[in-house]
């Protein structure tokens, strides 16, 4: 989508089959009076939209997006697949995932994605909903399925395909053997016929296997959604495509999910006493797996149906959590839902309306939002985060880890995430990408854990460094194979030399204990995963204080190319990894505003103007110092100098480039 | 039961087939001491008297019974279906319950209850068994089953029961798909057929059909209790029906359990350091589910079998536990057992007597006990407690709560609990109801959280306070229709007449959060749930004191009819239930003894006299100032003004009403 | 063996498979450095040494034994049986266990111990093994498979072999209801064909059932192991048959297994930073099933797979757990394993070498280990440790309190521990043995919890008694059959007569709550388990202080035939533990050497020489006063007087005796 045609635009959930037909047209007054313009609908209506098999109604829906879209409402339609019709499970049983005892085991959206018969059944509808709506003026784009997961089916024709994909993946049987080291308790295969899935009746489990596993469920559910989006993109080939990802869910491979989307989307459902650090992280990943702006097909705006208490949303908290939707790249924000929902697991109060049909606090709020963002809305649609920095992030990493975590102390997201939290609190945004993706264009890359590293990473890496790059490369790194298995060469393996150093040896420390690292003449106490370096070409940085290892090397520096890379073998210390952040973005020019406490930064910079976003997610006002003069973009008054932020508030300075 | 027919008797359990016959007439010796006058036998006992398939052996049965009959003991018979024979699980291996997956998986009691073959079998011996004993002249009642539980069986059966069951219950599946909204997550069923159990193989599962399903269950244990009843009314009409209740087990529901029964029993295990309000609220249950005087199956008196350690029984409390039974509405007290167990599960000394026969301390403190109260014991039989308030609780509440918590910090039993225990404090005995039932005869009717209100609830309701009644309602009620969706009304929906109030919204704090309520000037820390009033007719009676809502009404006082009703939005705060317990005491005219730390105060009223019971549950002496003087029902001697009551020890004072 | 044929051995676990040939030279010439002596290879082989039914392929095998073997390196043979190959478990899925729900269900060496066609393979590669390398010069000693556990299988096999084995217990249906008491909740058999397993399709399981089970699984896997041991000994009646046993795992009973091995093996994994107790615990209960020097299979050197994290070993620790393992018994520590293993669960840094093949720091420390035992060690070999007292366990029991653990906060093994500490902490060495065993050597015996007691066990403690031994008695004894059910006559049933007391009642105390005991004038805080005692022919030793039970009888002493029993009512204080162990000990002049804190002292004593070893076990130098003057047998210097011992080190003092 070029800059050009994009847009600003508020929208929201709506289930016109759960309320009377008599009650629309005053859903649709109160939506356009609020500035809902984009409503997503039709997800898990299978059963109205095929109500017997073979037999579809759109009617009811034809009838309701006619009536809305008199109004100037627009729709983007949602492939009802996540909830399959009774009909269907009666007479396919098979359609639900089976578990690895070999038993039927249902739960939400868990149906088998390689299935043939369930992906007749989908195909189906999917082929007859797009053919009706194609050509439909008022609908602007799809959304296939609802939050896929990567379920972890071990029925039949999972196995088969499994070892299909197991030979497209290795070719022999002997490749595969080696690369999982089956050899290890006398797991080889003769031949794919003796491959089995990761189940209970095995004797026991490989982690290569495991990880094989994770890399096909991953596969098999993209493949799934890109079946559903050809056959939209056959009839519609001008529709926008779209998911609604599950967010910071681990199993599926959102990179790689990305790829078959014109738009990436993300549901957001932000704890209202959360440290805000995952809500931006989720943003920023999100953004980053096409590196274009996202829509935000589910903006939680009420309460969340499944959390252990619910405090109040507080005044302002809705606009805040839109304002910041927008400022770390989201072009759409579609509140879920319109009206609160009333049955099953689905209760509470949930919606922009309440159960009865009258607002709630947050229709005000929205409206308010929706006005504000009237006159600027089109100039920053066109507009691109600015993302000076990457951090590097890897599905397949995180199902190595699943597969054998070794350390429960040690976690891959919350390594990343102590890394992601310091820069935030400098106020640079980074890209989060794949290890793979081009570099070039980053000032710096953080790679908190590599625990794996293929060809094709260490390529892509040696690259950015040689041609001037920085990288800081965290610990536990550089251990393993692709396939989950321990090189057999100096650690950091394929990293070693890029680094410049040797790793000796590690220790994991659990939290009641912890050592020193002394880095410019300053100690931290770190914990958890300690690398021992040795260093080779590179130079010392910091070392460890303390027990027998004192004054060996814990942070080291290398120059590599035209480019510098550290390895930072501690971990456990926010301050020391603040300290180190702060120096390389020093070294390589990255801007750090000062910024008070729960202040966030971003920038969204078009063609000729540049906005500075400035949150408060703090309850009590904060004053800013403004790195330009520009203008309020939301009021359009003249701002410079410090200025004033209420709690839960914002401010946009737009200023030319 | 007329009052002149009861009479006040203590008894135990005993299972002659585990001792050899030698020793019979020594524990027949042993119990005539000790005043032990009624035996419960033959509960678990269906080998032994069905060992073959239809060979019955009454004879070891009969042999006991006239041994012991001769020494004037009484029997209570139960029928033996807790614990079914061998030969009858091999052959028919469904009478074992089927699991969620699909597979029989036994547990203690775990029988299927709508089995056609089990209930052949139930059905012959108990008719066997109640044809040979229904002339007998010691023979004086049944225990229908034992500590019947609300079996969740996944069997083809229940399946079937199911389906007919619903059928019955909404007439039509298009009734159904309304009532559970089974237009979420597409679940629509077309027809009966398509309609399942909560079972692992469903994609999802729906809290309605959840409730429903416990609903099922409850009742076909409930029949199935009705089954044995009937055929033991058939054959011996003047005996008396009763059954042992788990007490606080959750699954069934006991007003609809107690209607097939002539007296309600039930068996207590109370902990030795545990707060003595779980065993108060137990026999105030019981005791109201026929609102009359109820006979305890089982007494603890020795060691529990399933607990994490055991406090030994503190000299006295045994005998502190036998008159809080009888002050709360006990007219029998069966200790559980004669002799401590010694295979299997039960080999804690859990006897009268030890394992190897002689007594244990329980034995002269028993002793002690049936004498002191055969003086009074055939007047206090006669007499009814005296409970001028009223607790509504509800099973289809639990149910409807535990098929979708929402907020695992709200719990239904522990909030209604918090109501109860200050009652308690104040010295006022509530009967425990359902909220269908007549309410007329209480003073006040506390409602600590209707979240679903049918018509006829709201009837009782309305004609109750019409008519001058008081009513509290608290959090979390009115929320949700009988079929356990959110209505489309304003909440508190069905209540919200009679309250004068909406909720606007609510929030739920965890543990470590709270706010503020003013009420009458004081102020109280509150969490949990809370709801965020608008008065309509009724007037504020408590405000929030924090966060945004701060000045929002808390608490509301409503006029309605003749009556009044409170709707209390906040909870998490004993000291506030307390104040407003204690205002409403005062307005209808309920007395509130002074009443020291620990000390518990009942009343059993008769035709003419009146006892009052004050019970010291404090290991100290407490000192008490008697509401009225009279005589000492145990000893004889006058009583008036202040009395010393000493550690686990009673006071009942009888005078003329 | 006769102490003569004995030498002091180190070694590694090998897996050459797992390894380039090219590199198989380079790594005996390290081991012959490093004073590797012993190879185990083949366990987990079976895929490489049958690589399809019924092919044999030793010549790998063979190839680097006549490598290695030229440079005198000796091996142990592993039958490689808890890893079957895949095409074994395709054509016979039954060869894994089935659980309790019916499910072939897998997991580390879960293979059914009783399965014929397992057994057919089993039994068929071993004749292979053992008749190829019978005569190999090289090869010394055979490991019969790996690790073995109970592995409690529900397959239709068990089914069929459990009532075989019943039927041999019991002899007749009649008798087994009896042992069981399945009189209780109607469990009764008519026969043979009614018995189950313990599996989930039950109403309920028996404990004494459960416990049955226990001792199936464990024979079973005896025998299991019995088989092979019985292959290998026909074709090589020379070699010297053991096993590496789990440790301190529960399931199978060690000294059974003990008596079809030539020498008991063990495998060691201490945590860095654990108590030392359970190592020391584990060292002696394995050195005491047979009461002859073992062989640590698998000695920790790196670090461990399967731990929450891994601190690093500290320089000299390595060290010190070798000349622990020798102090304790052990005449071969095999270090697992040679090079760190690169697949699947077993990646951490585990070997002398690194994954690269270079050597960890172990591997320095291993060398000069090696070395310094040169001169002493076919000396050392030769002789015996000394344990003067003996300490009862028995897998009997374990099994019985894990059918029924009645109250999680008492722990066998933990009641065991802490007496055991106590010993090691005074100097004293115990023999850990099974209560049947000969007692006379023993200067007097601790029993910490002999709740079932059979005939064989009284006679075999009254025997020990009455010739003069002292016996301590523990709590929470002499209470059960030893079917697992409870007596009919006082407690301690059995020992009542030994020890002169009567139990009338006990109290199980949680952590929160305790009692005092007043023994030899000073008060002890004591919790868990408290028997209150009442004296026959016994004196009070020790009174309870507090609650209604003060003055009872706590501790109590009887003199019986030529001996003295203790009973010792309460437990939670090793205080009090220690306070009597030491009255005993000086009473039975048992030597208690004044110890600095984690210093350990042990002897071995041959026809000529005794060697006292003195391990610090603290990470700081200690003082110790040596009991004797002599020559350090590691550098030959004189010692006397005081010694000082650096932090994790040693001092072997061998003196004339």
């Amino acid at each position: 989508m070029a800059a050009a045609e994009r847009e600003l635009v508020f929208g929201a959930s709506y289930y016109p089959e759960h309320w009377p037909r008599e009650r629309w047209p005053e859903d649709v007054r109160l939506m356009k009076e609020a500035g809902i313009r984009l409503l997503r609908v039709a997800d898990l209506a299978w059963a109205r939209l095929e109500p017997e098999e073979g037999r579809f109604d759109f009617e009811w829906l034809d009838d309701f997006i006619a009536l809305a879209s008199k109004e100037g409402i627009r729709f983007v339609l949602a492939t009802p697949i996540e909830a399959s019709p009774v009909w269907l499970r009666r007479k396919h049983p098979e359609v639900v995932r089976t578990d690895e005892f070999g038993r039927i085991h249902g739960d939400r959206g868990y149906h088998c994605h390689t299935n043939a018969a369930f992906a007749y059944y989908v195909a189906r509808i999917v082929d007859r909903m797009a053919s009706h709506y194609a050509r439909h003026p008022a609908v602007v784009g799809w959304q296939i399925d609802n939050e896929l997961r990567a379920v972890p089916c071990y029925c039949k024709e999972c196995l088969l395909d499994f070892r299909a994909w197991l030979r497209g993946a290795y070719g022999t049987i002997e490749r595969l053997n080696d690369a999982w080291g089956t050899v290890f308790w006398s797991q080889s295969y003769r031949s794919w016929d003796e491959v089995t899935l990761p189940s209970a009746d095995q004797l026991t489990k490989s982690v290569s296997q495991a990880l094989a596993f994770n890399r096909f469920c991953s596969e098999a559910t993209v493949a799934h959604l890109r079946r559903q989006a050809d056959i939209v993109k056959k009839h519609a080939p001008t529709h926008i495509v779209t998911h609604n990802s599950l967010g910071l869910y681990l199993g599926l491979d959102l990179y790689k999910l990305g790829k078959h989307l014109d738009v990436m989307g993300v549901d957001l459902y932000p704890d209202v006493d959360s440290d805000n650090t995952y809500t931006c992280l989720n943003l920023d990943l999100h953004r980053s797996a096409k590196r274009e702006p996202i829509w935000i097909m589910e903006q939680k705006n009420g309460y969340f149906n499944y959390s252990d208490y619910n405090l109040a949303i507080e005044p302002g908290l809705v606009r805040y959590w839109t304002i910041q939707d927008i400022a770390r790249g989201a072009n759409a924000v579609l509140y879920y839902r319109w009206r609160s929902g009333r049955f099953s697991w689905e209760q509470n109060p949930n919606g922009i309306l309440r159960h009865d049909g009258t607002p709630r606090r947050a229709y005000e709020e929205i409206r308010r939002t929706t006005r504000e963002f009237a006159a600027v809305g089109a100039e920053l649609a066109a507009t691109e985060v600015e993302a000076p920095v990457a951090l590097l992030h890897s599905f397949d990493q995180i199902w190595a880890f699943e597969a054998q975590k070794q350390y429960p102390n040690f976690s891959y997201r919350g390594h990343l995430t102590s890394y992601y939290r310091e820069l935030l609190r400098m106020g640079i945004t980074p890209d989060v990408v794949d290890p793979c993706m081009d570099l070039a264009r980053y000032a710096f890359v953080v790679a908190p854990s590599l625990a794996m590293v293929s060809e094709e990473t260490r390529r892509n890496l040696e690259k950015y460094v040689a041609d001037g790059g920085c990288l800081v490369i965290g610990a536990r790194s550089g251990m393993k194979t692709w396939e989950n298995a321990t090189i057999d060469t100096p650690w950091p393996g394929l990293l070693s030399d890029l680094a410049g150093v040797e790793i000796d040896e590690f220790e994991v420390l659990p939290d009641r204990y912890s050592n020193g690292v002394l880095y410019n003449g300053k100690s931290y106490r770190v914990n958890g995963w300690l690398d021992l370096l040795r260093t080779k070409e590179a130079e010392t940085a910091g070392i460890y204080q303390e027990k027998f290892y004192a004054g060996r090397t814990a942070i080291a520096r290398n120059a590599y190319g035209k480019g510098t890379v550290y390895y930072v073998g501690a971990m456990g210390s926010a301050e020391l990894f603040r300290a180190i952040l702060s120096d390389v973005a020093d070294e390589r020019g990255v801007p750090k505003p000062e910024l008070p406490e729960e202040v966030y930064v971003t920038h969204r910079v078009g063609e000729r103007m540049r906005y500075t976003f400035y949150l408060n997610y703090a309850r009590e006002p904060r004053r800013v110092r403004l790195a330009k003069a520009g203008v309020d973009a939301l009021t359009g008054r003249t701002v410079s100098g410090e200025a004033l932020i209420e709690g839960l508030d914002a401010l946009i300075v737009a200023a030319e480039k």
